[in-house]
């Protein structure tokens, strides 16, 4: 079977180079197609960028060209790694031209008609997308992958939401790849903690409502549920780490919390998609794990990790939780969705 | 004035350290006197361990030799840094032989006649110490302080207490001083968050109702407010952090609060204190701070920072607490008490 | 073909872990014995050590039992990660009761009679095999490889011999991983270089000479060249960095040297082992590589990186050289090693 | 006696931070002025820069208004930390104007007629000042301390010159203070080995040779001396660390190039600046030190530290040395070197 061609949007910034990195021997899609500001364009990827990543540039997109951010030329499906400070108008010109933009951005997150998609856990929520085509009078069409820290937390929420989830509150220990290149200057992460990061925490509560919303009559009912968080830099590399406290409205018994995390099964519509972890959630034992430097990268980086799963003396339940924010919270999350999206017939 | 004569039991290790690098120009306390194990005993300090703090070991403590833990030499203010395997029973033959123990070390925290004591938070709590000297008979006595993390907490939530705490949910990054020496190797803390410390949630999920606590008819009536605590190792020197969300059983305005916070000072009887910060409390107004590596060591390192005041979507009230851990959260805090006990004229 | 079952000695420590995870898909070797000290044994590996590198224990080798370290019942090959107090007597008594013997211990390395081996370099040497077991009158054999900040220097030093090296100067900064676990203190290492290993510069600047050494008349004649070492160790989880500066009794072309690194080629009886890497050297042109984080683990972490090659104002030519300290450093060099015995008919 | 008052070219950035911070209470200076890119003036200091140094913004400054880099309204004495790419320039405009200009940036360093200031080593290069005076027809003068690496590598080297210093192998693990604010990102630089700083070989290479060169008939004669340097960033603060080799043209005992470290004093013009550290050079004998975090603040950051001074099997001699990037090879180097000229009668 023949590929399917696909393009980045914003291939040169960290993000950017994950989806060149996760792309190279995709088994569906084949990247033949790179845009980035004006600065790039017209270069060859390695020259427009510095590859950050382990080792070297893969050789397969070196010599790529660097495109504008335009549609003309590009393939129908494009990964969008863009700034949110000019993704939202750009991943909207493609749509109405037609294309499937696939976006980690933040612009559309929260439209209500765009899919703000964990295939694993919100598959249903595809249903926006004939809404989003009719109100938008679009042939192409948007949807969205969460933002990093969110992810983690959601993944980790989503086999508890039986239980009636009524409040969570959540600390997050993330890494400095989060915040793109150059991210954090040194000077400031170094044998340090910097106990804010712009916008995070307002997404974290709100994303996370949609996420777990349910898809009736045409919209997503967001889950009626108050989400607190703390959102805080620290020295680590890649790997988001939350600790999470969580009340129920049904009573619920500590193992059989600990027994839906560790059951936790992706729908059969997602469970063979190539990036689509064996297990989305690994529930661990071991008393001082998950760890982002030891456990975010195992398994491709793609599922979540949770642990200490033990009772709150506030909320009912507490436990941590963590992930490889810039693969499964970033260009991992956005090539699943693709990857639904194709078997889901929308290509 | 003649200065005091005190020792240090447990003087090798990082807290014992930290003592002896405090008392080197103390206006009341004069050290003259060493302990620690078997294996350091006869040396001079010097011989005994590697200075593990910045710089050299103080010159006016590098010769004086280390004895055996015995009551017997020692002078009558003690404090103890040693590790808890031994300080239960050593410090309660101190105290037994007539020696005020001040006490760093776990062990006797929790004892409903020793007071668990921050002078700025409970000062009055020293009304434990007639009680507990008849009750166990003895001419001495043991006061302690607080766990490092929880101290922390504590003195943030102090001018809350009116406000009517009804529960807390803090998430600690704490610094690896914290674990002593060599304590956490640094295979497992660089880059890395360990989201574990044994036996740290329970210390600080009941210390803090202790410390928080009313003394009324010779015991400490808990403060009834329940403490949830996640507590994480990061890659930091010096000083903890807890992110902390609170709830009240009265209304509160978050204006209130954080002038409660801004203007909350110690007693009378601990304002004047040489080791008192003159704030116990310092509200910072920057969007990211407090920081540990820019905020933990300021004004000796004896205040708690705040900042970050805000409506938490789930509790009422959230913010950042950061502290030093080895200097407020152990030796400074331990110093401060025993200042306390002879202003009241324990001595 | 059948496997062939092999040991660890030390299965416990840092470089027995690293071992454990090479051999788990071996194509020749099949891990079936491991031993380490009295406290350990008798124990299933999984419960005789806790798992640290990344992830989790690998299966196939968690429930294995740990033997005491003596010979009855170990296979006829086993690989040594044992500490060097112990080693030097339990790896002879292994040799004389007929066991091939591939040990990461420093004890036998500079005995004259033992290989001091690196496949690529002076694959030669084991025509000391003979010798050792006519001297000792062992139907066994010990090979040794060197010291982790060794390997790195000589490797990169190895296709520069035809020019005549004459001296080297090199400063280390070595990852916290090669001090084994739980090695250096975090409170010693972040945001800190500790400017001194015991006993590492001398392994470097003898074990050097000795593998650069030609094999004559059934012994190593050391190469003639002066070796100075600075040893650092700095907050680098795997991966030791050295800067080299080399003169040579022959004029030296910069353009010679570099093409001599970039095309360096194992002998024909190494190129096709297994462990062995595509290239023993490989040569980066981007101005600051090679870097730990970002190369010292790529293909396996098997080649020693170079680059910056350029004129020394001092010496004649100098470099950076980087390489997995506990892979090619280690466990992944005693590997290689045994393939070599293997492909050698030693076995 | 009145202070002077003095300014700051470049106050926004890291060292003029640090300029801020060192000249707060200092006994002779009074700061009145500060200069920025054109971005900050206009605006209070508080306003124009993050402060990012430990602790607040001092309060005596805070409210200090930034002009723009220009002579009218400065007082006589200005500090430069401006970036070289305007700095060149507007000092020049600064001398021409009749300024006397401390510079910490690199331009004019090398200038034949501008000194390349340490006080405690060749304070008699203030005998360029009339020179340069002269040939640029100036009332006002330049004069410069050397980058932050060379003054560690020069201090320690000082007290060799008269055993007569050959040549110089050093590596230096610098700080990532050094590059300035923001400088290196975080993902570059976290337990990771950058090997490579842009322009800063050549500097060490030249500038040491200047610096320990001789003043005679109206120019310095640089020492000839072949300097051999390879820099490296760590994941260090503050401090940077240099292993060094050295050679000989006499004969040098070890003891002797001890002792003449051990008791290397400034010149008496220079002993007694109020900046000056008590002993220009602090050999330590510990096995392990000097150590950056743990050693270059001490003593208000203004000493080197050297230690393992030991024979060096291909050179003669080898050490380790280190000291305060910031102060001792920037702000503070250039405030002693201020002292000096007023002592010297040139305000």
């Amino acid at each position: 079977m023949a590929k399917i061609e696909v393009g980045i949007l914003g291939a040169t910034g960290m993000v950017g180079q994950q989806f060149v990195r996760l792309l190279e021997s995709h088994p569906q899609f084949r990247l033949t197609w790179l845009a980035a500001s004006e600065r790039s364009s017209g270069k060859a990827l390695a020259r427009a960028t510095e590859w950050r990543l382990d080792g070297r540039i893969p050789a397969y997109a070196a010599e790529l060209p660097v495109s504008e951010p335009r549609p003309s030329g590009a393939p129908q499906l494009v990964f969008s790694a863009m700034d949110a400070s000019v993704a939202g108008e750009i991943e909207r010109e493609f749509a109405q031209a037609g294309h499937i933009v696939v976006s980690n951005s933040r612009n559309h997150r929260m439209d209500a008609d765009v899919p703000l998609l964990i295939p694993e856990v919100n598959a249903e929520h595809l249903g926006l997308i004939p809404v989003q085509q009719r109100n938008r009078n679009w042939r192409g069409l948007i949807v969205t992958n969460p933002n990093c820290s969110t992810v983690v937390l959601t993944m980790a929420l989503a086999p508890l939401v039986p239980f009636g989830i009524r409040s969570v509150v959540a600390t997050t220990m993330q890494a400095v790849s989060g915040a793109g290149y150059p991210g954090n200057a040194s000077f400031d992460v170094l044998g340090n903690v910097v106990p804010f990061i712009s916008g995070e925490e307002d997404k974290m509560e709100h994303e996370t409502q949609k996420i777990l919303g349910r898809f009736s009559h045409d919209s997503v009912v967001p889950l009626n549920a108050a989400v607190s968080a703390h959102c805080n830099r620290v020295a680590v590399l890649d790997g988001h780490t939350v600790t999470t406290s969580v009340a129920f409205s049904r009573k619920a018994d500590l193992a059989d919390i600990a027994h839906a995390m560790e059951t936790f099964q992706s729908p059969p519509e997602t469970m063979n998609l190539p990036t689509a972890p064996k297990r989305p959630l690994i529930l661990m034992h071991e008393p001082d794990r998950p760890q982002p430097r030891r456990d975010a990268a195992r398994e491709n980086g793609m599922p979540v990790f949770v642990g200490r799963v033990r009772r709150c003396g506030v909320l009912d339940v507490k436990f941590v939780a963590c992930g490889h924010n810039t693969i499964r919270g970033a260009a991992g999350a956005a090539i699943l969705n693709a990857e639904l999206l194709v078997s889901q017939g929308h290509l």
